[in-house]
């Protein structure tokens, strides 16, 4: 791990879906390389590995600090992202592409499925004999990679759901009824139990929080939210898109019918109708025999999750600082892997980077683990005290 | 008008959707009746005249600087709001327990209804020789008042608009498809126009805007759509829930069949519907013969604008001004009214009050002026300069 910088061009790309802080890494990423003498160019993928199987590279060497830093403010993809899953021949490709380039450092940032392609290529570029240093950093606003505390991005949506909640959850009491807000998170309920965090008194919102890794039943569905409505007069309620039934089976998938991107996942986001049909399903057994139907309301929260521009300022400090050690790492020998944040302290809150392998995190998923989860619709204290620390300082609202 | 303050109590109540800065009107007209001296008791409206008619009332009087402060930074009805639509009968039930509170002052904050409900409970007063100086105050996020420049609500529901378009543009740029975005505004397009603001230059969304102002057509819609797609290879698209056909019938709720509230409207917020099959009309018509679908995705995106924690600056200073302003004038004799917001200038933006009677606002709808709308998918130069100041600043993002 000592024989230093390697003669030869970096490049770097983006995958899967963008989040808050992904250019945040980008920025880290390459004013780490800057440092590096031996690195002549920095090229970055136009729309990820896509673009570098098609030469579509764009060189980076002479961005400046004013851009690096606006981009750290920049939510999207700035090289543009890509759905594409490599598989071998695909990373065949990519590496004929890297070595064609004169490539010997390949970062690629996105999560556990471009952590997989990270591995593939550079078990190509072993195979081959061909120095590649292939870094994976990570990002996912569903925080469902193994080995991190939590990935970048994750924070920053995390801080969208809990201002979103809280706020939704005033309205909520304002005019009184059923609200039901579906929230991101294909597999691991980490964001949609970030929403607990809007909680400032015992009655607010959210009141009920279901998440992928807790059986989802729809009878004890339609209970929960009685009970609640019952007492207070109002019930909001957090739900991942991603819930399931006890054989494992989406719940959303079975109502929305499918598309399946390259990954053979199917479209979660960017339609309404998993929150739709939990509202009507409540406003159906919900209306007493007679009488009228309670006001019940859906709200997808939709792409904002991933891109409304209010960052949680933790997430972009390590964001960038993810990029930026990969990069060091990358210029201090002949090594690959991915970077993981490891929190060193709770309160102050602090957090430092390690490399670890790409096997570790390649292809695999992390999933909340039991001591987060409440009962079948709750949070701990333990997830509160994990996730408070990372969306930054919260709005109190004034209540009379 | 300057027979002075009148002996008695005050009341305040709020109505109709909550805003992010309905609350700051409220905290206005409680430090504006502070300083009368005639004035008893402050009394808010738990869940507005409904509250009233049934003796639930909060005594305000005693509210220090400090709460009146955080207020301000609170979103949603902090008072409760109601969705009632008080007739003749129900007017004068809330005159007679105004006349049994000893109340003299009535506000109250809300739309194009509740100042209906105003002029109403003005007019019994009146007919009972009894002297109650009502004030409507308004509020809404369609902006959709008559006599007012726009109305508090309308700015900072712009300006999530405007942020949330711009940051899902630099994500639709990242992973490129069609995007539809359904925003509120029932039966007017001002909150939909404020999409136009996301833009920076010429290539950025919304590539095409749909206000309810200008007759929808699904053949056209389709076309235009293609049109942006075959140019750019993506197309962001902003679409009012209040989108009419060339009869005046609602698309949306031709799609959602439905429930409708206390005042006949339809529910449109609070459901992914249109959106959604505005997607799948999108994704059917767009296929090519033997090809694979574009991708096409939908968010709704719901109450967060009208209570996500990310207020105008202006709006909440206009919001708490009227408020005030309202108190003021209550105070200097036997008048009553409508606050309406004028604008005095246009850069460096000035705005200042005047009252209006309540019958130039009450139950009339104020649409987007023709000088506003561009062809039958854009907005114009003259509906940029007029909403730009409104909103605040807007983030800068970096492009590679």
């Amino acid at each position: 791990m000592s024989n230093g910088p390697i003669e030869g061009n970096a490049v770097i790309g983006q995958s899967g879906g963008p989040t808050a802080v992904i250019n945040a890494s980008l920025a880290g990423v390459v004013e780490g390389l800057k440092s590096v003498g031996a690195i002549k160019k920095i090229l970055g993928m136009r729309h990820g590995v896509k673009g570098l199987t098609q030469d579509n590279l764009i060189d980076l060497s002479d961005i400046g600090s004013h851009t690096l830093d606006a981009l750290c403010h920049t939510p999207s993809a700035a090289l543009g992202s890509t759905r594409d899953k490599p598989d071998l021949d695909y990373c065949k490709r990519i590496f004929e592409s890297c070595r064609k380039h004169d490539i010997r450092y390949f970062f690629y940032i996105g999560g556990n499925d471009s952590s997989d392609a990270c591995r593939i290529v550079n078990e190509v570029s072993n195979q081959a004999g061909y120095e590649l240093r292939c870094f994976h950093i990570p990002k996912t606003v569903d925080n469902d990679l193994m080995m991190n505390d939590h990935t970048p991005g994750y924070p920053s949506a995390a801080r969208y759901v809990a201002k979103a909640l809280k706020a939704d959850s005033a309205d909520n009491a304002s005019l009184p009824g059923i609200k039901v807000n579906i929230i991101m998170g294909r597999h691991a309920g980490f964001l949609t139990a970030a929403s607990a965090l809007a909680r400032s008194d015992s009655n607010d919102g959210p009141h009920l929080i279901y998440m992928p890794e807790v059986a989802f039943d729809l009878e004890r569905f339609v209970q929960d939210v009685a009970k609640v409505y019952d007492r207070l007069g109002r019930c909001q309620i957090a739900v991942s898109e991603g819930i399931q039934d006890k054989d494992g089976q989406a719940i959303g998938a079975m109502l929305i019918q499918g598309e399946t991107d390259a990954h053979g996942n199917v479209q979660l986001s960017g339609s309404g109708a998993l929150g739709d049909q939990l509202a009507n399903i409540l406003k159906v057994n919900l209306t007493p025999a007679g009488g009228k139907p309670p006001r019940v309301r859906a709200d997808t929260l939709g792409y904002m999750q991933r891109c409304y521009p209010d960052q949680s300022p933790i997430d972009v400090a390590e964001a960038r600082g993810s990029g930026r050690f990969a990069a060091e790492v990358a210029s201090q020998g002949d090594v690959d892997g991915s970077i993981a944040i490891v929190r060193t302290n709770d309160a102050p809150y602090e957090s430092s980077f390690k490399r670890i392998e790409l096997t570790d995190v390649a292809a695999k998923t992390r999933h909340m683990p039991a001591e987060f989860i409440k009962g079948t619709n709750d949070v701990t204290d333990a997830f509160i005290k994990y996730a408070a620390p990372l969306v930054g300082d919260l709005p109190e609202f004034a209540k009379l």
